[in-house]
C-alpha cells in the first residue's frame, strides 16, 4: 500500500525519537547535592562519564541505525519488531548506566558494570540480527546498495557483541577496568567510523 | 487548506513522539538499589517483564496506528480528537507499568493488575473506535485501500477489547496469572502480525 | 536561502517535540502507593482528572498551533521567538498540574487553582501574540488562506485569556470550582473545533 | 549512497528530538511544596528564572543550529560526531540549571554558577567547532550559501565562549551576578537574532 520509501522514512520517525530520548533522559540520574556542593560536583565525576558514554554509545549507535537504514529500500513486519526489540535494549541503556553512575566504587561496583555490560553486549546482539535479517538474500537493501559496503559494514558490526562481552567478563575482575573499557570500546567505535569508513568514496554517506 | 496527503502527515509526527516517548519513559521506573545490588538486581525481574511487556504493548499499537494511518487520505478534526484520546491512554501505560512492577506479589498486587488490565482495555476500546470512524462508509480511506485488508484489520481489532477485559477479570482470581496473561496477548499480537498479515502479497505494507 | 515551505517544516519539528514531551510527561506525576494500593487508586482521581485536562489542553494547542502554521507560507525570527516563548509556556503546564493533582483539595488548592489558571491565560495571552503577529498585514500568511477562515480563527482566540483569567478569579471563591471549569473549558474548546469549524467547506483542514 | 538532501534531514530529525526534549524535561526540575505552597510558589522565583533562561539558551541555540544547517548541503561523518558532542553538551544544560535553581543563594550558590557557566562556556565552544568544521573551505556548505552570510554567522559565533567564560568568572565574586549574566546573554542574543540579522534580505530564511 505504502511506498517503499515512506516505510522507512516511518520506521525511522519512531527510532529517532527512541534513541534521542534514551540519550536526553540520561542526565535525570546526574544529581549532586550540598553540603559543600562545590566537593559534591567533584565526587560524582562517575556521573559524567558514564553520561557521556552511554550518550555517546547511543549517539553511535543512532549513527549505525542511518547509515544501515539508508541501504533498504523496504521493511517488512519481521523486521519491524526485530526493530522493536532493539530499540527495547537501547531504551533500557539509562538503567545501568545509572547503576554505574551510582556504583563505580565501593562494593556494588561489580554489579553495577555487570548490568551495564550484560546491556551492551544485548544489545549488539540485536544489533547484528537487525542487520543480518536485513541483508539475508538481499531481503531488504536498494538495488543500489553496494555489496563491497554491505559486507564492509557486517565486517565491523560482527565483533561488537564479542568485544562487550569481554568487556563484561573483565567485571568480575575489576569492575572499574570492565567501566574503562566500556568507554575506550564506545571512542574506538567512533574513531572507527571516522577513519575505516570516512574514506573520500562515501565521504557524504550517513 | 493544507493537502490531504500533508495531514496524516502531521498527526503522525505528534503521535509518533507520544508513542515513542511513552515506551522510553517506561525504564525511568526500574530502579535498583544496594545493599547487595546484585541480588536486588535479580529480585526486580518483575520491573523487566513489566517493562519489556509495555514497550512491546505500545509498539505493537505504534506499528498499528501507522499501518492504520497509511490506509487513510485525510483526516477530520474530530479524528484529531479522536486520535488525541487514544494518544492520552497509551501515554497512561507506564503509570500502571510501575504499579505491577512494584506490586508483583504481595497484597497490593490485585489493585496493580486491575489498573494495568483497565487501562489496556479502554485503551484497546479507544483503538476500535478510531478505526470504526476512519472507516464507516470509507470516510478517511485512500481510494485504494482494498476492502479485504480492511476487514481483515476490523476483523482483528474487534476482540482486543474483549481479550484484554477477560485477562483483566483474571486478576480476581490471580493477579500474576492476568500478569502473565498481558505479557501473553503482546506477544500474541507481535506474532500474529508476523504471521496473519505477513503474506506475500502484502510483504512491503508497513 | 531555505524555501518558505522548509521553513514551517522547521519550527513544527522542534514545536511537535515540545507539545508531544510536554503531554507524555504529565504521567511521571501520577502516582500510587500501598498499604491499600486499590483505596489510593480511587483517591487519586484529582491526579486522573488534572492529566486528562492537561493533555487534552495541550493536544487542543497542537491542532490549534498545526492549524494557524498550516495557514502561513513562511516565519521570520521574530516569529520564531514567539513560538519559543508560546512553547516554554506549554513545557510550564507540567508543573502547576502537578500542583492541581496534589492539592485538589486542602488547605493548598487555592494557590495550586491559581498557579494552573495564571499558566493557562499566560499561554492563551501567547497564543493570541503569536497569532496575530502572523497575520497583522498578512505576514506570514499564504496567498491563498482565506480572509473568512483568518478572521474565524481570530475570533475564536480572542476570548481565551480572558475566559482562563475568569476562571482563575473563581480560584479565590472555590479552587474546585476552578478547577472544574478549567476542564470544562478543555471540553468546550475540543466540542467547539469539531462544531464550529467543522463544516463542510473545511471538513479535510488540520 | 543517500541524497545530500537527506543527510541533513536525518541529523535534524535526531538533534530536533534532543533539543525538544533537554527544554521540556527542564520542568521536572520546577518544584513547590506546601505547607503554605502560595508562598513557596513565590520563594521558588529561581526556579522559574532558571527554567525561562535555560529554556530560552537551548532554543536559541536550536534557532543557530537549524540556521547553520540550511547552509549545509551535506554531512560527513566527522561532523555526525561533532554535533553528537554538541548535543551531549546540550543535554546536560538540565543538570546546572537544577543547580542554580536550588542554590540561587546561600553558601552552594557559587559551585552552582560556575556549574552553570562552565557547561555553557565548554557548550559555546562546541558550537564554533560544529560551524567552523562545517565551513573550512566550504567543506559542507551549498554552492548558493552567500559568503557574507557565513562570515556574519562566523563573527556572532566568535565571542560566545569569551562572554560565557567571563561570565562564569564573575561567579567567583558574586555567583548571583553571574546568574543574572546568564539570563542577560540569552536575552542579548534572542534581540541580536532579531535585530542584526532580521534585515529585510533574509526575513524568510530560518
Amino acid at each position: 500500500m505504502a511506498g517503499y520509501g515512506e516505510s522507512t522514512t516511518r520506521i525511522e520517525a519512531f527510532s529517532d525519537g527512541v534513541f534521542a530520548i534514551a540519550a536526553t533522559l540520561l542526565i535525570l540520574d546526574v544529581t549532586a547535592h550540598g553540603p559543600d556542593l562545590g566537593r559534591d560536583l567533584l565526587r560524582i565525576y562517575p556521573s559524567y562519564a558514564a553520561y557521556a558514554v552511554s550518550f555517546l554509545t547511543i549517539g553511535i549507535m543512532w549513527v549505525n541505525h542511518h547509515t544501515t537504514l539508508g541501504l533498504m529500500a523496504r521493511v517488512d513486519r519481521a523486521f519491524l519488531f526485530i526493530n522493536l526489540f532493539l530499540l527495547m535494549m537501547v531504551a533500557f541503556i539509562p538503567f545501568p548506566t545509572r547503576l554505574v553512575a551510582e556504583h563505580f566504587t565501593g562494593p556494588e561496583a561489580r554489579a553495577a558494570a555487570l548490568a551495564y555490560g550484560i546491556t551492551l553486549t544485548v544489545t549488539a546482539v540485536f544489533f547484528n540480527v537487525f542487520w543480518r535479517y536485513a541483508i539475508r538474500g538481499r531481503r531488504l537493501l536498494r538495488d543500489d546498495a553496494e555489496p563491497l559496503v554491505v559486507a564492509r559494514i557486517s565486517r565491523s558490526y560482527r565483533p561488537g557483541p564479542f568485544i562487550y562481552f569481554g568487556a563484561t567478563l573483565v567485571a568480575l575482575l575489576s569492575p572499574q577496568g570492565s567501566d574503562v573499557l566500556y568507554g575506550l570500546i564506545a571512542l574506538f567505535y567512533a574513531a572507527e567510523n571516522l577513519v575505516v569508513r570516512g574514506g573520500p568514496e562515501d565521504s557524504g554517506v550517513v
